[in-house]
């Protein structure tokens, strides 16, 4: 049992804090075989690192990835996969008022109390900098999945900033990469902009709402009771940082469903069994029916703002708090990669889990 | 790693299935010197036993939970406690209707696609039955949080039925034990026996969202990045059959907030800090506030009901199917003390996580 | 993390006291579709079963074997097995003696350091009775290995009573099913015999070492660096009551090796590499290499003698102790079964564990 | 679950390669607020670094420990301690001839059968530079026992090397720190000296047997039945490359003990029981007795020897070997601090591990 661990097969480990000298993730269990190499890992990093556009944190680091273990001539080799992100922009002197001050909505007082002790600069292990060797992590395992079950796709993108959702009708794949949102609602990323615009400016934050989806997946992938491919879903979007809800298919909106309009019906296919809606977001009882598995998860705007907040020091003083520095106004924007790489993560393992337990049996209908 | 099992110290393994001999939890890691004994559990399955009004299923099983092992003389040994569930109202004639035809909504086909062999009776493992042995459970880490954190109280209720919110102006604590719904707005629960009558009526069947309260937990409860006490909640109650959604705090509300509204300012009080507000759930960067813990999660509405849908067999041929048999028009009712008895065991294993860790050596604040 | 369990994809967890109303294994991730019924692990029980000769204990009890879940028209579904098996033979009044005295050697003083409270009877959780349940979950082993690598045979026998070894040279594994004591050597037993009633006689008891091989196991199984096979199958033997040294091929005697004797060399044969000797015990870098698994283990004597031993009671005032009721004068016979059934299990989850992480790509040779 | 990783609540993961940029370990669970520094662990790696004397490999590296992560202003954070060492002397051309070859009596063979490829350069994550990466989380594991359990002194010393044991009434602990093989008996130093010699010479090597106490353990330590203190103490030494035996107390000696020989008797001294004797090696039940806790274990001979010795290729065809490069006449000499490390992770972990279930309230006597 580690508790900066997860997965059952394909386990990652990640260590580090904000502004110590790297970060990274031990990533154990990977199959042999897997052609990898720096540069696989890195366009997912890319994807995540701050400062590519103003409504992401102007704090400038390359992120670059090194692989420090179990790739040898290019291959994983099966043994423990060492990926290491060296911090290097680590301007802690922004940092100096939070020394004694707890930030509101923010994990400093609790890191306090349970530890007696905690690494103030940028958040040290709280910090949302921990998602970059997720990242690294899904980048490897993408890789293993292409080799594994080579049809899944996965693909995260906004669908909601603030109070303002995406038109499903608008719904479009090839949109996703041509903004700086990715939506796959051409229209709302301009309303984004503009929106988040005028909020970055005003030193204020707001949440959003990620999906992230994997088509592909073959069915009966899963393990019920307490390691249901949804169980684990939830587990690895709720452990993100901001995360406050994590929805599969319908969600929360299930509650307001009968039994009537939710029963996705089954017809039979070319290929196996196909169905008339996806309400269950491609999981039934834990395992994948083989639709397009949908997550949906809400993250909560950054607590580092610009207004003025009441709060206490550590010797239990009431004083007030402003948060300078450099910050997202919607950490949900780089949420997306980070919610690919825990999807990718969390289908590899059900993969190699369905391996070991059933090997290539499995029921066949028809 | 087991599949069955959930939690890190104290680890419940639970295993059975809806038409065997018997089903039950595993529980591992309870501390010693518990005072327990099968009525103190009992009261708790009592809650969730089906039957007891017309809401609910009219399977009736006596539901009684026997201690196999683990207590002696009236107190926990400190080694595994077994506690088994006799099956008893087995009529599976009702069932064989399912023997070669897959429910739309139901885990029938999944576990089918996934193992190749199923145990149709009932659901079999993936019945809601299985949460009995989770109350069973549940019942032993309450007598056990008692005795570590004996200000803990932790409560469930329901705040939604299909499209049918509570009036949170009407929230009144000592409401929620007077009606069959555990809803502690009783101008809803009247409303809501009128709504479910007429859909029970129907044969059909509606989804509805549970709340779990945890009041009295220590500050510094949880632990960063993979065990979270968010993420093992979420976990927790997504494990649950037909949860589709899991939220702590503001949940997928929080997307709507700006950072300015979400942050909970700090104050000093009495005993420690107090906030203004909670809408992080009492838990920031993973760990306990102080404040109330709050989980929400929606629960779809039974897939058995008595509306024809359509489907295909084992076979492969397109088919029709009715569930004929005694279900829940709501399963989100017995879902509360299913709901409650995951917070207890988080809970506990979160404090005997830390107490390992990191002893009584906390951080003080004042 | 269970204290009670081990494995990792066959995962199984002991529950139950020496004189409770049962005790039992919950066995998590076996395979689907094997074929089990209670007549198959009954018969390793009946092996281990006390009171079948004069060598063991008189105590009598059937270990009937009951199949609580998992299983379902004669074959696993892939869902917790459950083993109950029922304690009929509960002589308490034999341990009176023990309520208040800790009997040299015995885990009753460390169980009431440890725990503040302790089922005296019959030693509770730490009885030999334990090792049913071990016996019981490696039968269910058997099974599933059959199917997954049916060359695949186990073996455990005596190799050493007291001061008395074996002859190597009269090694016949054909004598193993015929003596009281399964072991290889026909001179051996009969001389066994004579040594051990005299001690029987006496009210004393003496040590052992088993030796258990599986002939036939693929080359490739096994997980560096900490799952080991040989790691896991230390551990696995060590954990068996009374067990005080662990083997592996040479085991202890490999100290006294020169690197030249101890490389065991290799040659090309028809089905691939064949090896000069098998020094190694079949286990390279915790991988094995397709030889025999060679795994030997020492148990202590019995510590419930006839013979007066200076003691103190739980008030910490001096005192003496016999131990009267019904033991085993070897309790190294009774545990040939249960190093067999814990070698089943540690090969089959290592099945397992390979075919998850690797499928059936292993690396050929020629 | 991780292959890679041992503990419990102290959780270490080992990564890396022989010749690889970097190996190390992370280590999860640490307790907050332990002071520690680079020097305070580099003192353990110092003791086992290669090239100190004629009797070690002459590879020279440095062996210099970086702390990564979970250290702020000199004390553990609670969060991941990451624990890196580069690799400096890899002079890979030394290993040529066994990209081909496989090496009798050393894992090149099983690896490549497991993984269909390996890191051939000084045998990759088989290489015993593994060990490297436990004994930099030895170190902190014992600055850690140090705060919360102060008596405890782990001492690890040889007692025989090829058929040479030392005469345990020479044993004088003083003794330990003034000879190459951390040996107690000054006249064993001595001669082993010149036993050692002639075989290195003579390009042999040979086994030892390396034992490691642990005083000053509290009574109650360690948890049946699968996570005892001799279970796991029994995987972490035989986890340790090339060894093939492990013992607790008598170890495989018990087998010719009789039941009135080997039980200690209990007696009450000033500060809790005491003992005529310890047959027991300071376990009963899988828990700690407050004596001394003995293991020891068997390091097999060094494979790599300037021997000629038949073996195969890659490609199935009959060759011959000779391993030049730099080796270990006797690798037990610098399993030495190997064993003591993996002694203070374990004892740790089970102080952290009784704490968490059972807090302080712990049995009295007396």
């Amino acid at each position: 049992m580690s508790m900066n661990s997860f997965g059952h097969l394909f386990r990652v480990t990640t260590w580090g804090e904000s502004h110590g000298p790297a970060l990274g993730a031990t990533v154990d269990g990977c199959p042999p075989g897997i052609t990898i190499d720096e540069a696989m890992i890195q366009q997912w990093l890319d994807k995540r690192k701050p400062g590519q556009n103003k409504f992401t944190t102007q704090r400038r680091e390359p992120d670059q990835v090194k692989i420090l273990s179990g790739v040898f001539e290019g291959q994983t080799t099966g043994t423990p996969v060492q990926l290491m992100i060296e911090n290097t922009d680590q301007r802690s002197k922004d940092y100096g008022d939070i020394m004694d001050k707890f930030r509101p909505g923010h994990a400093d007082i609790t890191y306090w109390q349970k530890y007696g002790i905690r690494d103030y600069r940028g958040g040290g292990r709280s910090s949302a900098r921990e998602t970059a060797s997720r990242v690294a992590a899904g980048g490897l395992a993408r890789e293993a999945i292409r080799q594994i079950a080579p049809n899944v796709q996965i693909t995260g993108y906004m669908t909601q900033i603030g109070p303002h959702k995406i038109d499903r009708g608008n719904f479009d794949w090839s949109q996703i990469e041509q903004n700086p949102f990715w939506t796959p609602d051409a229209q709302a990323a301009e309303d984004w902009a503009n929106y988040l615009d005028v909020l970055r400016k005003s030193g204020n934050s707001v949440g959003a709402i990620v999906e992230v989806v994997a088509r592909g997946v073959p069915a009966g992938i899963g393990a019920p009771v307490y390691a249901k491919l949804d169980t684990d879903l939830a587990a690895a979007m709720m452990s993100i940082n901001a995360v406050k809800g994590v929805e599969i298919g319908e969600g929360m909106a299930a509650a307001e469903l009968t039994g009537e309009a939710n029963a996705d019906e089954i017809f039979m296919g070319q290929n196996g069994p196909q169905y008339s809606s996806n309400h269950a977001g491609g999981i039934l009882g834990g395992i994948s029916t083989g639709q397009d598995i949908v997550v949906r998860f809400a993250v909560k705007p950054t607590s580092s703002i610009l207004t003025t907040r009441k709060t206490i020091t550590k010797s239990g003083e009431e004083t007030e708090i402003i948060t300078k520095g450099r910050h997202d106004p919607c950490v949900g924007i780089r949420a997306v990669p980070v919610g690919e790489a825990m999807m990718a993560c969390v289908i590899l393992d059900h993969l190699l889990l369905h391996r070991g337990q059933i090997g290539e049996n499995r029921g066949r209908i028809g």
